[in-house]
This record gives C-alpha cells, sequence and structure tokens, in this order.
C-alpha cells in the first residue's frame, strides 16, 4: 500500500494550550482538555511515489493555514524517517469549512496528514504513536487523534507528550455552536503567541492554577457536571485571554500593549452569554485564539442557543456571521480516497 | 460665613485605585496617580441654615451618581462632626457634564461639596485635611483636591491615607481625548467591583507588582518621559480589566465568569490605538471602571488624535461618541456661588 486517505475533525479546547515547553516539539506547558468538533474535518489523501522528484501538496479549495504546504514536506520526513524510507508523495487535502470560519485547520490538516501518511507507508503505529507524531507536525493536532473527550498530557519529553482518550463522543450530549465573526487573518500566529505568553505577569499564576483546573475539568466531564464544567471553560477562557491581552511585546515597528485576538463582535457574544445566562439558558462560552466565540450547551437547548445567536445578528446587522454546530466526534480515521 | 461654593475637577487615574483596605473608610490597598481633568467639572454651593430640619440636596440637571443626595448627607455629618454643629445645610450641585460623558461625577462631586461645605462652616483645613476628609465620601474624591497630577498616598489609617500634588498643571502638556462610548448606566458599580476584585486570581501578582509601577509612571511623569509613561498606562488599565474579567461571582439569580465594563466600541478603540501607534502616531490608551476610552498623547498631536477618533465614528456610524478634551486643571477651589 501506497496510498491512503484520512479524515480528522479539528478540535476545541476546553483547557487551553498555551505556551511551549520545548517549541521545536511542541511539549506544552500544561496539560490540556478538548473536544473533537463533528461539524468540521480535514479529508487528507497523500500517494508515496518513487517518480517524484519532490513532495507535491495540493491544497483543493480555501482555509489553509499559512505555510501549511512547506510545513506538509517536514513532517512528511519525519514519517519517512520512521518507515526508513525517502520516497516523495503528492498530498491532496481539502478542508470541509472554507477560511475564515473560525476553525484552525492545523489540528485537523496534521492529524489526517499523520494517519494517512503512516498507513500508507504500513506503519504499524497505535493511537499514542500516531498522536505523538501529528503533535510534531502542530501541537494541538495530536487531540484530534483519539475519539471524542480528549485529554493532551503534557509530558516532559516528546515521547510522553501525548493525547488520550478521556470519554467517548456519545457519553455526553453537549454541542459546541461556533459563531464566527470574521473572515481575516488574525495579526499574531500562535506560534508568535505562545512565546509572548511569558511576558504576561499572570503567566506564573496561570502555571500553578492550571494543575487544579484540568483535574475538575476532567472530573466535570466525566460526571457530566455542565455547570461545573460550564464555569471552569469560561473562566479558563478569560484567564487565557487575560494572559494574552497582558502580553506587551514589540514588532519592527512599533510596541503593542497586549495580543488582542478579540473583535467588538466577540465581546458582543460574550456578554450576550452573560445576559442569556442570567435569563435562565444555560449555555457557556470559550474562545480560542481567535475572535470566534464557542457557545457550548446541552443538545436539548441547541437550538434556542443558535436562535439567540440568529435574534443577536439580526439586531445588529451582522450579515458575516457563520454559525457552525459541532456534536463531539471521533478521531482521525482511515476513509476511502 | 455659612455659604460657599467650590468647583472640582474628575480625575482620570493613571495608576489605578481597585480594591480597598477598609472599605467604610475607603483605604485603598495601593497607591494610585491620577490628573485632574479640565473639561469637565462639578460646582457645589453649600448654606449652612438653622431654618432647616433636614439636609436639602438638589442636582441641576443630569449626570449625578445613583444616591449621591443620599451620600451627601452622611458626608455633611463628617463636616459638621468635626466643626462641631449640627446645623443642616441647602446643598446645589450642578455637573458640566451630562450623564453618559463618561466621567464619574463622584469624585469632582464629592471634592466639590468638601471644599464648600468646610469653607462654609469656617474650617481652617489643609490640603491634606482636605483630601483625608473628600476620600471618606468617595474614595477617588481625594485626587480631585489637589492641583494637576496627583498621586493618592494609600496609607494605613485614615489620616495617613491622603491625596498630594505630583506636579502643577503646567508641568506637561498631556491631553486626554476622552471617548464616551455608550450613555447607559454600569451593570456592577465600582463599589461591589472593588469587593469583587480579590476574586480574581490575578489580585496578587497586581498586588506586588503596583509598588515598582507607581515608582516608574510616577518618575516618567517627572521627567515628561511619554513613551514610558504611556507603556506603563496602557499595560496598568490592560492589567486591570484583566482583574475584572476574572472577578468571577454571583448575584441573585446567576453566575458572571467575570466583570464586563467594556462594551464593543471600547474594544474598537483599544484596537484602533494599537494601530495608530503603528501607523506613526504617539497616543496611549487607559479605561476606568467603564466603556470610555481615555486617549493620551501630547497636546501638539490633540487634534490628529481626535480627527483619528472622528474618522472611526464615522467609518462605523457612531452617532453617539461624545469626544472631550481634557487639559491637566487645578484642583478643588472655592468660586463665586
Amino acid at each position: 500500500m501506497q496510498k491512503a486517505t484520512a479524515l480528522a475533525h479539528p478540535n476545541l479546547a476546553f483547557l487551553k494550550y498555551w505556551g511551549k515547553r520545548d517549541s521545536k516539539l511542541n511539549i506544552p506547558l500544561n496539560n490540556s482538555i478538548s473536544m473533537n468538533l463533528g461539524g468540521v474535518y480535514t479529508q487528507t489523501t497523500v500517494e508515496f511515489d518513487n517518480a517524484l522528484a519532490e513532495d507535491e501538496v495540493l491544497v483543493v479549495g480555501q482555509g489553509a493555514e499559512a505555510k501549511f504546504d512547506r510545513r506538509v514536506s517536514k513532517h512528511l520526513d519525519r514519517i519517512r524517517s520512521l518507515a526508513q524510507v525517502s520516497t516523495r508523495a503528492r498530498v491532496k487535502t481539502q478542508n470541509s469549512f472554507p477560511a475564515g470560519t473560525g476553525f484552525a485547520s492545523s489540528a485537523s490538516g496534521f492529524a489526517a496528514l499523520t494517519l494517512a501518511a503512516a498507513a500508507a507507508l504500513n506503519l504499524n503505529l497505535d493511537e499514542r504513536q500516531l498522536s505523538i507524531l501529528a503533535r510534531q507536525g502542530s501541537g494541538s493536532a495530536c487531540r484530534s487523534i483519539p475519539d471524542g473527550f480528549v485529554e493532551w498530557i503534557a509530558g516532559e519529553t516528546s515521547e510522553d507528550s501525548f493525547a488520550r482518550q478521556l470519554a467517548t463522543p456519545d457519553h455526553w450530549d453537549i454541542v459546541d455552536v461556533a459563531v464566527a465573526v470574521s473572515q481575516e487573518q488574525k495579526k499574531v500566529s500562535s506560534s508568535e503567541g505562545h512565546e509572548l505568553a511569558l511576558n504576561s505577569p499572570f503567566w506564573d499564576v496561570r502555571a500553578g492554577l492550571l494543575p487544579s483546573k484540568y483535574e475538575r475539568m476532567r472530573h466535570a466531564i466525566l460526571e457530566r457536571n455542565l455547570v461545573t464544567f460550564g464555569q471552569e471553560l469560561e473562566t479558563e477562557a478569560m484567564m487565557m485571554h487575560s494572559i494574552m491581552m497582558t502580553s506587551a511585546h514589540h514588532d519592527n515597528t512599533s510596541w503593542y500593549s497586549g495580543i488582542y485576538y478579540w473583535l467588538p463582535d466577540t465581546l458582543e457574544l460574550i456578554m450576550a452569554v452573560q445576559t442569556w445566562r442570567a435569563d435562565g439558558l444555560e449555555v457557556y462560552f470559550t474562545l480560542d485564539a481567535g475572535p470566534t466565540v464557542h457557545l457550548i450547551c446541552l443538545e436539548s437547548n441547541k437550538s434556542m442557543v443558535a436562535e439567540a445567536v440568529r435574534r443577536l445578528a439580526t439586531q445588529h446587522d451582522r450579515l458575516n456571521w457563520v454559525i457552525t454546530e459541532n456534536h463531539p466526534a471521533p478521531g482521525a480515521r482511515l476513509v476511502d480516497g
């Protein structure tokens, strides 16, 4: 077998990955927790071909990260090295979601790429090994390997920094109603943000709080306790964005008091969530390193939440908001090409 | 003399007052630094009259804080007690600025009230004594007593918690271009906010950083170093709002992940400042416990900053933004009634 196709979902971090112990190997400073997002995916076909002098990367449609194709070849080298081959490959990758819908395709992209390439080269890797490999392509990609609710054990070396299942997709019927409020590329990349995180005066406090927060959130998921989970989720998002907004830094031309990933509409939604909850609708938010707001609620409240968002969008004339509904999904898997 | 009229300006905190050592006496947890705002003021006349059975408080026009009149009577009691009289008073107070222009009238209101009442009762109080008295009416009012640039020494007891001049109004020709983006009352009062501040996981870090930040900002003002001052100013504002946004709390009906004093337009302006600065316009922002954005620049850049704000307002169709320009101003003073 020299050809395989894999599918993987982006994942949403409930407990965030922000700050690295090792920038080259993508070893994080803390454990994180996530959910695979069922509404969106990347599908990737890898075909090794001795006739090729160079890797060929074809990105179909939109939605690929900047420099994705260059990173693909580097990642294939890792997998070729494991398989002890030097054959170049033809890679075709396609996201189900266009650019600007608020999902980072690097996690799903590198998870699918890892699985497809490993299968095409007949490497017999278990889930842990696949996640370690995916992590080296893009840190959070390791969390898109296992099914459902996932925890990434930070570890200290490449071999013990891996993702594993915390609960199956059908363990808990929560939904992520994702509201993408902008189609623009963010100004500070996540890679830069990971490094600037240490500039925040609050960094050490966050680092100290995360181990107990991890335990509480983990148990809240296992016990399906939405109140505890939701409160941990929201305070975690605000804690991370406080770190970002206090990560003062210079670039070549100017000084910035922090990294501002929010847009005004992000804040509009954060405030709306507080109001909706006070009005009795059980919904909590989280945010990644971008302006998209992820609204977490029970499946039974999904329609009310989506409707509340649509009302808000109409009221403020926001025609560009893109709403996606995501149920907990399986991890990376092989599919027909 | 039984009647006197005083005028005082609101002040803008560069280093913030957020968190109290003593809630009743308004003794803060940290030193703060401010500037009196020349574009706005409160004028208050106090007339003690033996014929009165109760204090009478007349608020002319809009702009008074909630419960202002009830707090006035309590404050007059403090001053009566010093003068050892029990005569009731007629108080007439008027703000030059309407409600919703983004200035808290409690500082200017209690500074003017303190000076007018003390003068009407022929109390011979020096600036320090006046500031201690004003502080008990409303904490930040003590900073509206001295002229120009002011520092409030936190102290530990009522007698050693007072404001004093750091520099005269003409020491430095900086300007506050204040942009009020909303006319609505904020949902969480500053009094509540002061208490909730301790809920933030970042509180202790902030408390530990403030003494050195105070020294740096103080020296930047004395040396008229706008770059250092501006950077300290912006990181201070973001540090305080990070404290606020991570002050999770319950009220009677709901749970909130933090106190959200910003509005979407606040963020629009914060982001615009980063862009303007990158484009070469030297301007920095600060924020109080509300959505108003204060843009600090040199007098020579004032017109460009105001013009940039107006362009932004036009671009986003923000007809409700109110722009006020404030130069450093004298402190509370007696005027003709």
